[in-house]
């Protein structure tokens, strides 16, 4: 480990005295959780773990830290999957905690909006919407440990995207430090704002290089009365897209998740999970699952509307086999199925992970010729690709063959068969991260994939803004000036 | 009127080879009428009107400008409301007309998305959509010229906005020729995709000030099967807001649009316009338009649907009197009435007029509030507000006393008023322009309504991608260097 640097101690002075013992903590083993991401993938260190208490504090720590020139690295429930929230590893940075900023400073149950600090936690939102009749319609496993800030930092998705739109459509305004310590703010909830460029929509996806995220306007929906989730065998990933297609323009486009998986992948998760069982009687090439909702007008039963829906889908022959939830517990276990994927993937051996998305109409020969390329071309692997899929997306994944070293595989074959994909990627005109962001994760990729003109112009924003790089420095923004890592 | 400045013969002899004679123009009688906006407020001068045929000439334009140092200004329907479109009358500029650039380049009838070239107008990729069973649900007043290129750098909103949203929600993907020449493509129609800042975002409603748009990935929605209107007489604003929530819980948020007006109005209206009848018997204080609409599933009746729902809201005493269009023809008078309101108002004095939006909740008080308070500032002035106002946008209008000499009423007491409402307006945490953008009419009323932070945040944005400043020079931005105009 190295020794962490001290650049000024005037700076950490400061900052102690502002933020009190509850605010400042500067030793090595109390920080140590927030070093490290919760995968246990990327570790750093900080010259202090810094907790504001209110939009006052963040403002003179970011004064400060412009002052001196020392970068702050934003954290919220520290689950970023790309290492986006975790300090580099000189030590030379201030991490930024936001979670004693937890207050839900508003809830407006007549409009319909909440304004939530940075550190409110995901289910705490969900719960106090759900209070007073209403929803925050974004859910994401980590829900219990992501926060506001984050989640608008990185223009979170989640399983209900296909209908309502990821963070850069639920947020109404936002309120945020810039680099040079002023406050922009802009949280009143206007539908209509035409005044130039849209710096809320900048700060979104921005992976705090930009500003720290301290509170957002969020859109809220009419709470859930009924909902059912079928489970659908279908041949293929074209099927499953038609039958979406259908039951978009049959519902209304009331369809909330529309996620796919093949057939191997369900086995291996019912060989993996105890108790687990195949919702329905036989095997079948691909399996979906849909979930959906009523909320208004609330006296209705989803069973009763989407049953026919699905009944169409069997008697076309679009559908193989398919199974409705007939109680809540049934609809949770079919989601603890697909919840399971990942973890049972993880302790099947080392896989290389792809977050991408490609045109919707790509995607399914996207996942069946891409998936057989990789594995004519890297012999033994398994590829797969599952996930929430009606939005254009799926979790690529490439197994190591059976036996396989995992860090020897993972740099090597791994390592080839993801650059492999990712070109086939960007070949498609899709994306290198749907979900998760760059981070420092993807950062190189970025460089590799992206036309010269998008990382200018995000060379030329990031500096214009934060000229000295003391946000995020590292995370997702690949200045020019910066080398590659290793 | 200025002698036009030839800065360099090169870089427009250049042009003129490039472009060829359909493409470039430089009679100053052959570009007249592109050179005043269709209200004839604005007029000004330009080097060359220059008409690419396609995306490299584009470049190419940028390019020759980049190097010579001209600005550029775009033009798509020239249907801006403040001079956005413009050049500035010192004829320093090149006017850049995309309306060649009118190429429905694809759309997808399966996937639901449209791609337009900029110069295509608005109404003919109506008609695209509709004949393949679609429908792109952004309409206003101007759809016979304004184009998508123009309604992309304005964010757009209009008629359906309260259902649908503004161009910054329907642009799935963008194309544009950047401040250098570069080409940014993102037209790939990606729903999730988080590989850092979102260009297509800031484009959005840029004004032109960051790049040329030359495309756009346009969503599109199933196309209107049945719709009714509901006109519909209230006590008040507040009362208009309620009715407006208890409805779109009633219809799972199918309600496309929710108009208001004052009586006085419509009675100014009734007055004017030849052969317009007030669709209800007696008078009532305030009047609301609805549209409600059927598209997915199709087969049921809009009237059927919406009726009830009326009804209850007649049985309660939200509505003090209502009825619905009993046919096609009727619901085009009751929006005919709506869509006269300018024209009337114009013809009947002189008026300043303020395109704004402020909280929703805030909505009620605001419109009586300040129009009161206006009236009783500047005796002998009628205030008044209406419009689009179920996304919390409203025009507020302030005519002159009756017999008051137009110029000098605007110049004056009419300025005053108008500085008063801006400033009401920004203390409410709303917005200057809800709709119509900033251009050159409120530019300087930027910098007078705006926190330091965003103004800095705009220009250090504008100056690094545009460093020369030839992108719309002069239109949104106030650059600390400019000096305010008179």
């Amino acid at each position: 480990m190295k020794k962490i640097r001290r650049p000024d101690h005037h700076a950490l002075e400061r900052l102690a005295a502002l933020l009190g013992p509850k605010g400042y903590q500067d030793d090595r083993e109390q920080i140590a959780p927030w070093l490290t991401d919760w995968r246990g993938i990327y570790s750093g260190n900080a010259l202090a773990m810094l907790a504001p208490s209110c939009v006052a504090e963040v403002q003179a720590i970011v004064a400060t830290a412009s002052e001196f020139g020392i970068g702050i690295v934003p954290q919220g429930g520290n689950t970023s999957m790309v290492g986006g929230a975790t300090p580099s590893e000189d030590g030379s940075t201030l991490l930024i905690s936001l979670r004693r900023m937890n207050m839900i400073r508003k809830i407006d149950s007549a409009a319909g909006f909440a304004v939530a600090e940075a550190g409110v936690i995901l289910s705490v939102l969900h719960d106090a919407a759900h209070a007073v009749g209403w929803r925050f319609p974004l859910s994401l496993g980590a829900k219990g440990s992501a926060t506001i800030g984050g989640l608008v930092s990185t223009n979170a998705g989640g399983t209900q995207v296909l209908r309502f739109g990821t963070m850069r459509k639920l947020v109404l305004g936002l309120e945020a430090v810039m680099p040079d310590g002023t406050l922009f703010t802009s949280l009143a909830a206007l539908k209509k704002d035409n005044r130039g460029y849209d710096l809320a929509q900048l700060l979104i996806g921005a992976e705090g290089t930009l500003g720290v995220v301290t509170a957002a306007t969020l859109h809220l929906v009419p709470k859930i009365c009924d909902r059912v989730v079928a489970w659908i065998g279908v041949d293929s990933p074209q099927d499953a897209l038609s039958m979406m297609r259908i039951m978009e323009r049959a519902t209304g486009d009331a369809i909330e998740s529309f996620e796919i998986m093949p057939g191997e992948t369900l086995s291996l998760v019912l060989k993996h999970i105890p108790g687990s069982r195949n919702p329905l009687a036989g095997d079948h090439p691909w399996h979906v699952l849909i979930e959906y909702v009523v909320s208004t007008p609330c006296d209705q039963s989803a069973d009763a509307l989407f049953a026919p829906i699905v009944a169409t889908q069997i008697e076309t022959g679009m559908a193989r086999d398919a199974v409705l939830s007939a109680s809540e517990a049934q609809a949770e276990a079919f989601w603890g199925l697909r919840d399971s994927i990942s973890e049972v993937e993880r302790a099947n051996g080392p896989a290389m992970q792809h977050d991408i998305s490609v045109p919707i109409n790509d995607m399914p020969a996207f996942m069946i010729d891409v998936a057989a390329a990789v594995e004519s071309r890297f012999p033994g692997v398994i590829a797969s690709a599952f996930g929430h899929w009606g939005y254009g997306n799926v979790l690529f994944h490439v197994r190591a063959p059976v036996g396989a070293d995992p860090a020897s595989w993972r740099q090597t074959t791994g390592y080839a068969a993801s650059q492999f994909v990712y070109d086939q990627v960007t070949a498609a005109g899709g994306s290198i991260s749907a979900e998760h962001g760059i981070g420092q994760m993807k950062r190189d990729e970025l460089v590799r994939q992206s036309d010269p003109g998008r990382l200018a112009a995000m060379r030329a924003i990031k500096l214009a803004l934060d000229p000295a790089n003391i946000m995020n420095p590292g995370k997702l923004v690949p200045l020019a000036s910066g080398k590659p890592s290793p």
